[in-house]
């Protein structure tokens, strides 16, 4: 079964933690239910799947095609800066640091370096940005379905300037170092690249898909092709992903997964789930996942809380709360089965480390060792690991990773009974915020809070 | 009263979760208590209190003059690979991001680049440093109080054969590029490091600190001043901390805060505290943070669970969840006062993006102004926010930061009547794993798990 070669999910180390026969059965119809809500469009939310048949199209479309043209443009250049947050930031961060590794910007040789703005509100994040770009040809690919993200908008506004101070004396040049990625047809961003100019440097962030459901659009596929990643490659393995979990059954991983977390939170008692790999590199990948996972799920007083660990780092920090601490969390573990080089435990002549046990063993091995022996111990400790193993850490298997984790979620969204396309609660803070600000409009917020909070909280503290 | 200048703990944004009149003196006389335990070492685990009154004293040491001249001379090379795990990696990385920004080796002028290895088993991670360090003249500073801990000892055999190789036809020249911290007397690494020509290469991790408290000593401020920080400041920050801590007393904010926390865990029924900054810089040290508390904490089955967010970027990921997800968490957010730069908005004739109500605002003040909405967005969602405040992101206040946290950690754990100091799960996963890898003495585990799992677990899946 070639979803088998592709992505395993192993159950081993969750064993005694996991539903007996009957609460599978139920389990199953649930999930079963959800995956029909989810691609026959009768749950909330349905006019946001478009990410869900996108990868196998978008490979044939000519929006890919320009992709790459722009691309191979802007890697003639020394940097692309991406502007963007949230979904328009962590999924291309996540795969080229899960590609390229996360020194990238340090080990490339042909690539540009690839740095991302927009993402805070941090004047010294921006000056530090500033003066890595100081005297280098860069680009921007800004990254805004609306153009009005104060923290994208804020950077664009920036750095924009700062290209255009550049080329003062080349009309025209600034703009042509400028590539956007937003809404088709309206909003703020759409409007300033209005004109025929405008039509190479352009892309879509399509109205289907929300941002955390984006990366495989080109929201996250121009950043991630800037970088040398090859992003055919990317799409086949969600194309081939969204091929092998197109039905439900026994054998489908993804629903599999699904169930097994919801398990979990309803029946056993976890309320945290671990995002957990034993690559550094994968570090960024773990963000996209809490990202996915926790605005997808965390609604109405529910869902799982999202966070994310780097073994075997993290057993040496948060590996003593994980083994011994509340009982309430659960661990999804991705490895990956073939080693990225063969890097061996040499033998020492004095041995005084005491390694020499291990001569002629690879890294590979020994790290792969220490999952299994984590996951035993953690099981052991009433901490679950639920196991998905990709054949390499590839473009291809990430492809594939991806797609696997956004219908899981969506999938869980509906078992859970929430949309899974929606974040109402992210407009509370920024309501809060216009209103400290002074924007127009906000009057009313702002009466509020100076009734409930008195005038000082407009006062800096 | 200089606390106040130097570090403020406010609860305005937890107003509505905070103890009563009554429960406030309940939790203080809890919180004295501890505080005495603490101060006059009756609690568990008292030998290992060596970092509470350190920084004053060492900053009149001879190591500390002796980590300084060692510091000088590695600052001449172009890059100091520092080998270390958990505690002898953890906190010099944040110290070093929070001051120099988290691209301090793309953009360092002067001071050499400081990779970190030894904190994995990734082959992958292991060949991208090496190729970092390819043709460049560089030092090792290994870090390991036994020498034995697995990553450490991997690496530090790893890449000492590296500079053996490099400096093959110069006897003597690749030790002279080794710097080693660790035990003062006994233990693997120190064998291999006796001899008088390691006296000015060698330093202590001290018997009396455990790794999660040891930043400040010598296994931290080595590599934090090889990347430029002034670690005399930063000591100097965390010895005001010691004077200002030393008594109980209402005004006492690192009491308060471990009241206050432990309020929330006992009385508020939050199981997840979300350490927060608005500042990417401060993303490692938000790790630093999630290994003092969690292993400090997280045992017997008690704890709260540590988790970081660095906002506002995560509020595009996470902020979701935060805002009416599970409602079990609560936050601690530090931020800074004084800006880093004048950074501003500029006008824009055109305002396409509508943030001309901004120009001339500091971005500085634009990210306070997200705190505050975010921490009142918050509240009213039912995750109330304490607010530790700092002057500025320098290494005095960083060092006085970490003093803070490590003294309400400690007292944290007495009231939790919890060991703060030892870590018994972390050896867990490690029996097996020496199982897994055959290791001499682990015969017993093979048995077991070999009874328990079948020879299979002993195979690759």
């Amino acid at each position: 079964m070639e979803e088998e070669q592709r992505l395993r999910l192993s159950t081993v180390y969750a064993a005694g933690s996991l539903p007996d026969a009957e609460a599978w059965e139920a389990l199953r119809r649930k999930t079963t239910a959800a995956h029909a809500q989810l691609e026959e469009g009768t749950g909330t939310g349905a006019v946001m799947r478009g990410w869900l048949r996108f990868p196998a199209a978008y490979l044939e479309s000519d929006e890919f095609a320009r992709v790459q043209s722009a691309a191979a443009q802007i890697r003639k250049a020394d940097a692309l800066l991406v502007i963007g947050i949230g979904g328009s930031y962590l999924g291309a961060r996540a795969v080229i640091e899960a590609v390229l590794g996360r020194h990238y910007n340090e080990t490339r040789k042909v690539f540009p370096a690839v740095y991302f703005a927009g993402n805070s509100i941090s004047a010294k994040e921006c000056a530090e940005l500033e003066a890595l770009l100081e005297g280098r040809e860069f680009y921007i690919n800004v990254i805004s379905k609306s153009g009005k993200t104060l923290e994208a908008a804020l950077a664009y506004r920036h750095f924009r300037a700062v290209l255009e101070r550049k080329y003062a004396d080349q009309p025209g040049e600034a703009k042509r170092h400028i590539y956007a990625t937003t809404d088709a047809a309206k909003g703020a961003l759409r409007a300033q690249c209005a004109g025929a100019d405008w039509d190479a440097r352009r892309f879509v962030v399509p109205d289907d898909m929300g941002g955390r459901y984006s990366v495989l659009s080109a929201v996250g596929l121009l950043p991630i092709a800037c970088a040398g990643v090859d992003i055919a490659a990317l799409l086949r393995g969600a194309a081939a992903a969204q091929a092998a979990y197109a039905e439900p059954g026994e054998d489908n991983a993804c629903n599999s997964y699904a169930a097994l977390r919801y398990h979990f939170y309803t029946h056993g008692r976890k309320s945290v789930e671990l995002f957990a790999t034993y690559e550094p590199s994968m570090t960024l990948f773990g963000e996209w996942f809490k990202q996915l996972f926790g605005e997808s799920e965390g609604k109405e007083n529910k869902g799982l809380f999202p966070a994310s660990v780097t073994f075997t780092t993290d057993l040496h920090s948060l590996g003593q709360y994980i083994q011994e601490g509340e009982r309430f969390l659960f661990e999804t573990v991705v490895t990956f089965r073939e080693p990225a080089n063969t890097l061996a435990v040499q033998r020492c002549a004095e041995d005084g480390d005491e390694l020499n046990y291990l001569a002629g063993r690879k890294w590979h091995d020994i790290n792969r060792a220490a999952f299994r022996a984590t996951a035993l111990a953690h099981q052991k400790g009433g901490c679950p690991s639920l196991h998905i193993a990709l054949a390499r850490q590839d473009a291809e298997a990430l492809g594939w990773l991806i797609y696997f984790f956004e219908k899981a979620c969506a999938i869980s969204g509906y078992m859970l009974g929430v949309n899974p396309f929606d974040q109402p609660g992210v407009e509370s803070y920024k309501n809060f915020m216009f209103a400290l600000l002074g924007k127009a409009g906000s009057e009313e917020t702002r009466a509020a809070l100076a009734a409930a909070y008195g005038n000082d909280i407009f006062k800096e503290d």
